[in-house]
């Protein structure tokens, strides 16, 4: 069978490195091109030294881009919506990590982006990419835009819940590794200031908001979201206090779960009742493209405590992409994508 | 003038260990001596190698205990309430660094600790030491129960909202280092184990609630609290979510923080618009006796988000403690405590 | 093809565990089972999380096992010799992780064990089980030692070294993740106390040195061993400071390490003009089964700078021992094993 | 009696906040200005968030400077040596922590630092402003440059050694924070990339050999030095493999070392049988001005290894610059330099 022909717009950031990290793996295509303006003509393991000795790719030039059966885009916010009719001319499939397609109300853009959207006529046509959600839509989709990785690990442990209980409030405390902040060295990513931090960055109105109001319906005014910076580079883990305007016990929730997630090949359930690891941590995932997921009813406050852990790099960005790219050309879902995790 | 003497019992662990670090510093004190049946006859800097050079003494065995001015007591939970007519003989100023004494209630004791308390007719004779809530009743006391790292990182912030406005609902989301925990090695605090975690460990029903409960007047059934152990020795981080009946504004917030705590030697709010450091950081109030606050409204949800950060072994343990004896002793408030922390 | 039925001999610590993470994802093979008295009926993946939904395989009683095509031994030092007739009567290749039959004199074993070998009749029927120095010898073995994880570190850049150069002195100074010191907590490795160590805890006569003497020949009294516990769990970065007694310039260096390295599947050389990543770095080659190599001519001493990093669990332990499976039962080489590193 | 008036200049960075921080603190000294170019007007705790509450100052332009009785300079290698005749004019002691004075032959600036020195006539005239080998020559100096921070761990240990005892050869294999690359952001000191590593990112040839090369008579071609970058902030660790020709007992060295360091305020011997910290580490030193000190005789190579650690922004730079002053005027040598370490 002839292989997929992959490419990949931005590749010397942390998404774009990650996407050759896994299509390399991935029995099924072959990475025609890498980007990037700023390494033209550097072997891409320069940028990304664990892909030495697993490809001999230097970044090209986006100005030299071609024709391929999927592109994936890596850009920055807005860079990608300025540029979308020249990369939707070059393939059939557009999956995009950018922010730039993944809300449909083109006001959201002007109110959690601050940015007047220059093509919102095409935000219809793209797909939220998050198959446990959406994957018949994504089934022979041509348009994918992957979730943000924040909303990623508050939307999936949260929407069997809010589809089947009344909610009265819900607060996401998230705790998030530094390469959720992309490559670019900052004063605040410098090591001696980001090492060691417990940061409240953005203790409202973060932009992720948006999706998640998006994508978990009629919970307006409800959705109360905290990141913060913890020492870890890779992994976003989310404690989501839920209080209820009904009575339920745990029961109701795992049925509720597994209904919902019985046959997902990216989600596990992790409670035990003993151990260190009784709930979902990120270091477990890390490298996978996992969403774990664990919760506990408080019986003194009738509080439900849902615990999700990802890897930022991964079910947060790239795995998600590759994900929805096998869904979508209608191969095994998993491929590319079945790496285990590590202990410790 | 004398100095005054001072007697350390349970000096092997780390609250004990920082008590000698800061009364070393303290020039109207003099330790007396510090016991520890494991480590009798050695000296203390091979436990504490800080302290090499800066004090010859030698552990004791608890049996060989006498009178002191203070003796600071860093037993497990159980023993101090077992042992307390003893300890109380011995000594005009008790403090108490474990839970002993904390909880006015013997029934708290049942559900919160699982434990029969064998001398609840002495718990209203103890003081529960947070100088900022209790600094009368603390002069010239002479039993003194140190309130426990997360509910202090907890109370401080939110002892002024709740006792001005009407509270619907509290979260608190702590993050915890692992010096919190104890100086015992488990298998959860063995290093490949404990790295790089971002740990639910105890979503709800954490014992520390019980002092929260008390402390914070009529608060029956509203809180809710999830430590979170993460990458990080010393510090807690408080991120508080809080709920309001009524409506508010910053300013009301500021107003009413400002009139608590205007005075406090221990107490800096921390709210900038630029920069790193924005809200309140573990890293920077490490090794000192600082609570540091800072709060945001979030304008969508009308939800206050409050921050606090404290070493857990300084005000969350050893400091409190000793800023409590110079209250107790009629002393300068502050000595002893004034170490500045670090940055980088 | 039938799948080579595989025992692990316990499984509960963590060169166990990643055998088990390595076997699952080796196409050729199938877990028989793995052993653990202490967790014996308990699922894999309570012990390991990482194998949550990769497995169902429980542990069973060391008492309980049964013939397989492989066997792996994983047991304390010590254990494995005194009952390795058992071990040998229950399949046709034995391959042990522990040191008992890495080296070939029995008087090494008093001099560096301090320990009477009760079976050193065995010592010469097992193969030291480093390919790349041993792999004709391993096509076909029956009986394998896998090698040390600090002695691999050094072993593999100086064997060409000390093959083709004449050697004046040799100083390795290693940097160490925890997780090489096992799975079983202690003083030292409880976190608050393991955190943030830059430790020498061996400065010299290390074990592994008796390793290092009998692979790389007449080096008698040249070589100098300090490894030090560093901030890290998985991992191993050696910095070897290499004396000559002759004249050489760079080119040599790089001529002999290729003509003996250049077709092993797991051996990459490192060494950049610029960028982060010059040289070979732990952090790089975590999860994989690489060797990284690179090396620096000082100019004004003319000493070699020799700089390796490996996964003291991967190719310092279970990743080498299915390396060397791989080769003992004529399978390809790599099977298992090609799993990339991760950036960031 | 009068507080001595001190200048800053060049505060925004590392060293020029821990001199504030150290200089708060100490009883005989008032800090009239701190400069920066950058953050001209800003309060200094808002680049130095573990300040707030301590100081009121602001930052000043380096135009507004004014006569001081001590001035500090804290600027970048080069910028120094321009203006040295202007900062000359303003006080009767400069102390500089750049290295544009440390070295006493313009030809190591040209070789080492690749730089025609511009005020090559006034090398002679700065004394290397380490107490322990140069106190004599310190008092009632009017110009002092501070040693650099790897230097510091290295020369310190070594100079009783090399005094005393036939050397063939010094390796001294460093582990260092990320603090001592300075407050400004680079690709490489980027969290994620910076985080986990252990780099050895200059093998041969550092700058601060010429230091060392200086400060230890009659070793030329004798000393390698190879630092590392490890994960950690502040400190650095130096184990030193020492050669020598001739035959020694590790009786010799400790009588050599308290010969030369007894009545030393910061040095302090680590050599203990048992426990963790056995030898010097550089967790326990954090915040300090302290030197600690450690070693042991390999019994099969003759070898000594020397262990050193120091917090690099303390002893090795505004702690040592401090103690410096303290000498130069005439006070107590350890004022503002008392505060103890940390445990754990």
């Amino acid at each position: 069978m002839k292989k997929i022909e992959i490419g990949i717009v931005g590749g010397a950031g942390y998404t774009g490195g990650e996407l050759v990290r896994l299509l390399i793996q991935h029995e099924k295509v072959k990475i025609s091109y890498v980007t990037s303006r700023k390494f033209v003509g550097k072997s891409i393991f320069k940028r990304h030294p664990n892909l030495r000795g697993f490809t001999d790719l230097k970044f090209i030039s986006p100005d030299d881009i071609s024709k391929v059966d999927v592109i994936f885009l890596c850009l920055p916010h807005g860079v990608t919506a300025s540029k979308i009719k020249e990369f939707s001319s070059l393939s059939n499939i557009v999956i995009d990590l950018s922010s730039d397609f993944r809300l449909k109300s083109k006001e959201d853009y002007n109110s959690y982006y601050n940015y007047e959207h220059p093509h919102h006529e095409l935000l219809n046509e793209f797909i939220y990419g998050m198959p446990e959600l959406h994957r018949n839509m994504l089934k022979e989709s041509s348009k994918i835009a992957v979730p943000g990785c924040t909303a990623t690990g508050a939307i999936l442990p949260l929407a069997p819940i809010v589809e089947n209980f009344k909610i009265n409030k819900i607060i996401i405390d998230a705790k998030v590794g530094s390469s959720a902040s992309g490559a670019s060295p900052t004063d605040g990513s410098h090591h001696p200031e980001r090492h060691g931090v417990v940061r409240c960055f953005k203790p409202s109105n973060h932009r992720h908001l948006a999706e998640m109001y998006q994508e978990l319906k009629n919970m307006d005014g409800k959705i109360n979201f905290s990141p913060h910076a913890v020492e870890m580079v890779r992994g976003i883990q989310s404690t989501i206090h839920v209080f209820f305007d009904q009575k339920y016990n745990e029961k109701d929730i795992w049925r509720t779960m597994i209904q919902k997630y019985r046959d997902e090949p990216f989600i596990r359930f992790v409670r035990e009742k003993s151990g260190g690891y009784r709930f979902p941590e990120p270091k477990i995932v890390m490298g996978t493209n996992m969403c774990d997921i664990g919760f506990e009813k408080d019986p003194s406050t009738e509080r439900l405590i849902l615990i999700s852990a990802i890897d930022n790099l991964v079910k947060g960005a790239s795995g998600q992409a590759v994900q929805c790219m096998n869904i979508a050309i209608g191969i095994e879902e998993p491929l590319g994508l079945t790496q285990l995790g590590f202990h410790p």
